[in-house]
């Protein structure tokens, strides 16, 4: 859909003449009270659901979540999922053409906040005639979105459902964006964020940042798990070592340092070539990432996980922040993710208890790290289900 | 000193013709039982403890720990400090010419292992004439150098004291490894390992590995304490906030993630400027290193840290792996520190006691991470203090 009117955006920049890319699942009922929006986390899209005509692997992105008679059931709600503003998969951005200057905005794409995204969202419900939300919902940065929803927009969201999130980025988080994002703006085809005019991509960065955002994902448990210190080579001899473990397989947990020390293959004794599967693993991610990723995307979005800090604006207290909200809420946090532990999502708890908000809270235990939030749990899936049961008893009322 | 001998290496490679740069400080008893030999981790050498004449800041990595008085009392044992093969500070590595071939050895050097390390520490304390080690000490890759020696040269070793350390890398750590490594070998001045003939150095690498290795020494706690969310916009202001709390100071612990919130400044919006503190500490720490650390260096010390795993020759059972060692041992871990957790020593524990060996474990509560081995943590000092007394009364026996 495209915007000809200016947004002004929280810098004091401003944009016009944007599109936003978006998909919808499930029919929009009388009363338009069942539509449920998605937001997206660093590299996802408006694609969240379903398979596209023809193509099998095409699956959208949180496709175990949301469809027909999955836990967000799509035969009761409307579901849209749209692509944020400075993305690089439909949606206005870096790699589009600046209306004000005629030339491609490269580094030149003004920078978006959370606050931004929430709004541009809130100008495409207007211009779909649906008013009222009856859940906003998203995990990580999208989890950010969706509380940014309750705050900016309060009216409009009955229920926010926040999923492995937090009311801002800790040093550390910051610190990890700004190591990927050093690396792609210190590599040479990055030629200052204008790499467009260059013919060139800036892979090498976008390879390194990937690649950590990648050990961040995963906790340290799953990571000895899936793949401890097994070596490449041994993947290789798999052949001629019938009789021992099966390399390359997943392991049961429990005792993973010791059993992972137990991998055979020998050792290359080299630098540069890979070793150890966890190598072969995050080369091969990165590698895709680079394919596919825009690299002043990545600038923009690892920006707006910096920036968004609601509790910025009062003092730094996050329960007076929050007072402006009046959905219920659910939070969702695991266990494992280091990356936006639990106490992260409880601090949001707490301030809305403070609030006498309604909220719901789960921690779920899973190994898998950050990386949950977009995985097959069963307790994950059954709650978010049974919450937006609820939810359809409160709109079909 | 200079070894003209062949150094038969791990990989099945050698060395010869190479150096070792050692410094020694206090003095060898009559009976030669006093030495105390330090191993160092990946960015430290030789230069343990004192300064150097003339040179006011020039103390040694270890200056806390050990001198005259202090809980390695040079008053009372023999120290030496020695900086390992394939090192950048004096000792012969991938910067020096190769014998064999007349050319710098660049990429070529050979890849060492910790293995490797405790044979050439150990022909050089036999070119010393001390056969026996009162004790020998190191943290982090410098605690698997001191485990090592107990299991390469039992009967030279009465006593190791491992420090932060760990049987071998989980995933994490060998992936931590690997995007630092990948950093610095897709920099187009590494040139494959050769780019001391093309007169550049691979910095952007350089400081992309370090900020990562920096991110891994903290705490998320102690980041936050130190930097939390503070803008150097806050910083520069400060003059104009005198109200306000002191911006660039630490601050006391408890609550950092509000507190954190609570910086003033006001937000650059931009992508590639320096806007959080911790963005700018990275920097500076990164842009250090690439002055002074060598790259093919870098990528030897981490394999090194990968390949370490002494379980691996026994079906990954440690405790049989341990069973040669007859050393006295203590071991220190800190609660904080994620990138060496206190259970990766406490497995080594507990290898030791299935042996029935004399083993002490310290776990101190620290809130500095992994750095915390460097830094003047009293229960820490004074424990180390204890120990070598105790080693002393044996030794002075």
């Amino acid at each position: 859909m495209h915007f000809a009117a200016v947004l002004p955006l929280q810098s004091g920049a401003q944009i016009r003449d944007y599109a936003l890319s978006f998909e919808t699942y499930g029919r929009l009922n009388a009363d338009k009270s069942n539509t449920v929006l998605i937001c997206h986390a660093l590299n996802a899209s408006h694609h969240v659901a379903g398979v596209y005509v023809g193509q099998d692997k095409s699956e959208g992105w949180w496709d175990n979540m949301i469809g027909p008679g999955k836990p967000l059931d799509t035969d009761k709600f409307f579901v849209i999922g749209v692509n944020n503003l400075g993305s690089c998969f439909g949606s206005t951005g870096p790699m589009h053409v600046n209306p004000d200057t005629g030339r491609i905005y490269g580094a030149d794409f003004p920078v978006v906040t959370v606050e931004d995204w929430v709004n541009a969202q809130a100008r495409l419900l207007d211009a779909l005639g649906i008013e009222t939300l009856a859940a906003v919902m998203g995990g990580s940065l999208g989890g950010m979105q969706a509380l940014s929803w309750t705050l900016q927009y309060p009216q409009r969201v009955r229920h926010a459902v926040v999923v492995a999130s937090a009311p801002n980025l800790t040093a550390e988080n910051i610190a990890f964006n700004e190591v990927a994002r050093r690396a792609i703006v210190t590599d040479p085809d990055f030629h200052g964020g204008h790499f467009y005019d260059h013919g060139v991509i800036p892979k090498r960065g976008l390879r390194i940042a990937r690649m950590i955002g990648h050990i961040t994902y995963l906790s340290d448990d799953v990571m000895n798990e899936k793949f401890g210190r097994q070596l490449r080579s041994a993947l290789g001899q798999k052949a001629s070592f019938d009789a021992g473990p099966s390399q390359g397989e997943t392991t049961p947990s429990g005792g993973s340092a010791v059993r992972a020390a137990t991998s055979v293959g020998v050792y290359l004794y080299s630098t540069q070539d890979v070793e150890f599967q966890i190598e072969s693993y995050l080369r091969h991610q990165g590698d895709k990432f680079a394919e596919y990723f825009d690299a002043n995307t990545y600038l923009l979005i690892t920006r707006a996980l910096d920036y968004f800090d609601p509790a910025r604006d009062h003092g730094g207290d996050l329960s007076v922040a929050l007072a402006r909200a009046t959905s219920k809420f659910l939070l969702v946090s695991f266990t494992t993710d280091w990356r936006f532990a639990p106490k992260r999502s409880r601090e949001i708890v707490k301030a809305l208890l403070d609030n006498r908000r309604d909220v719901s809270y789960a921690e779920i235990d899973a190994p898998h790290g950050h990386d949950a939030f977009l995985l097959d749990d069963p307790r994950y899936l059954n709650l978010v289900r049974s919450y937006f049961e609820g939810i359809f008893q409160e709109v079909a009322a």
